[in-house]
């Protein structure tokens, strides 16, 4: 199914950018577990659009209204359903993109499957849109795994030639978490000049990419299975679920491939009576398996296609090439709000992982 | 599960490194499709240690006996097995690695999961040996998909700062086969080179990982499903499942990150009163579904972690830390090994979206 | 999942009979589909609670918003989300069924599974009102089996003593629909005397099972898989998630236990130059896999647990015995209003299979 | 797929009637479980064709070989994979069946869906042979539950109008063994009669039906799933995997469509201490989820299609209705053989939900 996933929990994502409303179903929640709506919010706010001039001017308030699966703010065990409608719906630019696909979007390829019925209307279902309802989910799972010891970090490693570093990727303590309106690095230096390189692109009319950095603290040694199921398979496979993702790697990831056995392996150590690992080069996972270190994993995600350059295009219908302005208001880099998306992804991968 | 996987096609891999035998087994293919063993044979043999100086001198003939799923050579749409006796087996320099885990390796965190039960011997259920299966799961998938006009090539892109290139990932005409025999490069040059510097990192008792690039051409625009579901997702979930795979970027890839919109958009041209790109820096998916270019992808193969040189690890009965030297023999790279297992892998994969 | 079923075809059911909305998301539809949204409301009408003396007398307008899915009321290939808001939520005579669980009913084994945090108020998510979003789900998808050719009609087969029959097992043609308001049996006569039952058990505070038939028409023959993954094996998985549920049989099903082989086997034979068989007791599966003749087969439905008269429980924070009696409104035989809920099942299943 | 089942634990059934080999890949077992392969085989025996009148005289050892996941007959939490080699293979005189259907058998509807290409030899992948890997994986699952005081115990409830009954289906202990050897009632007496049924369906060259009940003693209250996902929907769907099975049901079952709910519902009352239900209706299932009593359910085997007597038939390729006589050695009655593989299904459907 295109918008399902997950095993013991399951998220169900609907809408489109454009229709009645979008939303997202969870179920196989744990009972019992208090739900902070305020806390929630706080964790949306960081992927909404907000005022920063690096997102769209479109403006939504991105407030959920649950719909089902609380009683009292607490998950009852029955599938969680939130609502966000969409208030700013069914505007006329879009048509157009049905017979004159945008280079590097879906509308193409998702044409030819669903033989020209797809909503194309701000980009239908595979919106960026799509993730406030992800983030809904992820929110919830990340208040619930926090009670477990469990905390998902994120920030932008790499942005405009630019890298923001983590301290280091051995420490059990979660790293500080990063507010709704601030830019989404650790280092604010760092933050600085990524801003400075969006800013620098949106001023050509085209758009920039990024790399984001995951890290996840308090998962204990052991979780996951080997081969085909483990950590890695079912967080990759999630990741690439958000817009715009075209790279996943776990630990040292590409950059191992240019190392040595002797450069790349953890040596096994005893600190403070625990089996620990040196170094984390690992990224927490060895043999698809939780090591009990960090799990340390990043995402590169591709400048959005949607720019304000004149771009090379083909008119279906005719077959015949033609010029293409895409309109609509469109972020010069979603890097920034995708911080929080890819926590989400990862709090869920998780607790369906600690749910068994 | 851990050893199983596919939706339409599912395949479930079994056996450890010196149980009495391994296999595979594969439910949903086509009825009626001729599988022709001896072409089988020398795809297998691409994967088999073979006697190239950069790969283990275990000698097993990996020669696959089918136990169900066949009538005279064709298949009848019942599951498909095939095993491999292992004649080498239970040798005693292993039991070691249950209490001093190599670093590196899942041992330790498989331990925690299965409790200290798991077969150490030989890397047991998570050996490279492993693989052998899933070869002969893809190689029956490439046959199959052969006939459907699409071939799958993978080769190895780098390698010890050494750089292997495709002519052109627009081509919709096979790349040509790399025999069993042959270092997998399309450049011999590179392939010499690639190979000096696996011979130097095994002259220190080293190994040395690198990076695999597929290729897949034939495959129609508008396979596979948006968000969750799509080329992407499914695809790395399964290349993770090779061991050592620790990344995983279709087209573009980490690269796409570093640039702009107007550097990453392939702008859509006709060719030939196709609608086609100019550039693939899309890998051939966009939106999770296929645009009719060639599929591109590439996967960090991390250097493996059983070298010869003294490493620290600790003993974990005691929790004392110790050296560990580990026995048996090794492959100082496995990545030419892994090229074909990369092939299986997709081409499951594949076949398996092309099913529904 | 409790609430997820389907696998081309995903249906993710979610509500609460009294939190703020019940609906249902199905992922995986064809897209380009037609929805009569009138068509679609008749076939809800059938199950609501409507004016009839034999059902609650609870009123509620089950009038479905579509939230996402559709443009233009067709299908567009993303998740089809639709709501129906609960106008009447959170009445307070029910959080004593917390401590004291009626009989029958799942509130105590579903309270040992969720450790007290289910939602008890009007049956929380196991309320037969949950049966509303599938009978959307299911209108949906019988819409899109008729323009294949394929009807499904379900009727009362036995209430009370009082059997209803249908004409002819064999014939392709669909059987008449039984519209909204009409007691669903394809004979009045015995239609009014399963009526006269329940209003028996009615007067005597008491409640009264039945059996539920349905027949497809317009299956071709070889849909399903042999084993574990045939139309048996998911229609009777899907069936069971209908409250009350507690038998399911195909052809001559438990009737076929008392038959020798003779008498059970259906010879094959040839008519308007189709392979049919002269008779149907095999209820057009054979093997896993349709046989091109009618599907038939039966669900048992128990009589509604919550009934008048006193009933003996336990007070389980005292494990204390005492006696409980429920209060609200409930119908003495949901046997009626499950007619279309089959169907919805039935046809959601098919379609399923059919998109394969 | 056809021929895999199960979330936590994943069963692989494989093979055909005359296949070299058929076998059984289970994926999630628990490591560290001892397998006893004396007890399994004494389970196996029970299936066995053996010496019984009733039975066919086909002569095989169902002697499994196991080729993984044990270390010393301990699971060690990798696939666990066993096979029995078929000594019996490629007879001639199956060859026929392709082209005319035996009446009552899946021949004809696989066909459909395989073009043709089916295994007809012996009964291919449908065979009742391939219940005996089932019943491997069952044998191991029983181990293992037994283990976490689960005991699963079924007899012929029913056939050719004699009664075999229960003692209590209320009671926590286990019933008796029904030992290899012996028919599978609890009364002999009923056994006896049961017998002469047989026999007489036998010498008309006939078959004969019956219903198996199955009861389970040990399960907690609170497992499985409310709605799709419980205890029912899944015992269900693979219970119609077994070969022949037409009907399931749970508790008073059809029976209960003619009751009314007061006669049906199951008061809940204190004993020992514990909270119990006075009757066990329920079957021991409530909305999905186990209520702590005995879970009990009853299938109905049909009399099995392969009988003696001249059959009417139709020749595919010419559409020619002809006779057929069915060649080969056949059970008159298939329900004593069956009746460890209704325990076989329900121990691997309960320990996977035992597992999450």
């Amino acid at each position: 199914m295109a918008s399902v996933f997950g095993k013991n929990i399951q998220v169900s994502v609907w809408g489109q950018s454009h229709s009645p409303a979008i939303g997202v179903t969870v179920d196989g929640l744990p009972a019992g577990e208090q739900i902070d709506e305020e806390v929630l919010q706080e964790f949306l706010n960081r992927r909404a659009p907000g005022q920063a001039d690096y997102a769209t001017t479109r403006r939504e308030e991105d407030r959920p209204e649950f719909l089902s699966g609380l009683v009292d703010h607490v998950t009852c065990g029955a599938p969680l359903t939130a609502m966000i409608r969409n208030t700013n719906t069914r505007p006329q630019h879009y048509e157009n993109l049905r017979d004159v696909p945008r280079p590097g979007h879906g509308d193409y390829a998702i044409g030819q499957k669903f033989h020209g019925f797809q909503d194309v209307s701000g980009g239908g279902h595979t919106s960026g849109r799509m993730t406030a309802p992800i983030c809904i989910a992820g929110g919830i799972c990340m208040q619930i795994l926090s009670r477990r010891g469990v905390e998902v970090r994120a920030h932008i490693a790499k942005l405009g030639g630019v890298t923001d570093t983590v301290p280091d990727y051995c420490a059990q303590t979660p790293l500080p978490k990063l507010p709704a309106g601030r830019f989404p690095t650790f280092s604010e230096e760092a933050g600085k000049n990524m801003h400075k390189a969006i800013l620098a692109a949106k001023r050509q009319a085209d758009s920039i990419g990024g790399v984001i950095e995951c890290i996840v603290t308090g998962v204990p040694a052991g979780v996951g299975d080997p081969m085909f199921d483990g950590i890695e398979n079912r967080m990759a496979a999630a990741l690439f679920g958000i817009p715009a993702v075209k790279g996943v790697e776990f630990g040292n990831g590409f950059a191992a491939a240019e190392l040595l056995g002797s450069q790349n392996n953890d040596p096994f150590v005893v600190k403070d009576g625990q089996i620990k690992t040196e170094t984390n080069r690992h990224g927490g996972i060895l043999g698809g398996v939780t090591s009990g270190m960090p799990i340390v994993f990043r995402v590169a995600i591709k400048p959005t296609p949607s720019i304000g350059q004149p771009q090379r295009s083909v008119r279906l219908s005719t077959k015949a090439e033609e010029e293409l302005v895409i309109k609509g208001r469109h972020d010069p880099c979603i890097v920034p709000r995708a911080v929080p998306v890819v926590e989400a992804v990862a709090a869920i991968v998780l607790l369906d992982f600690l749910r068994k």
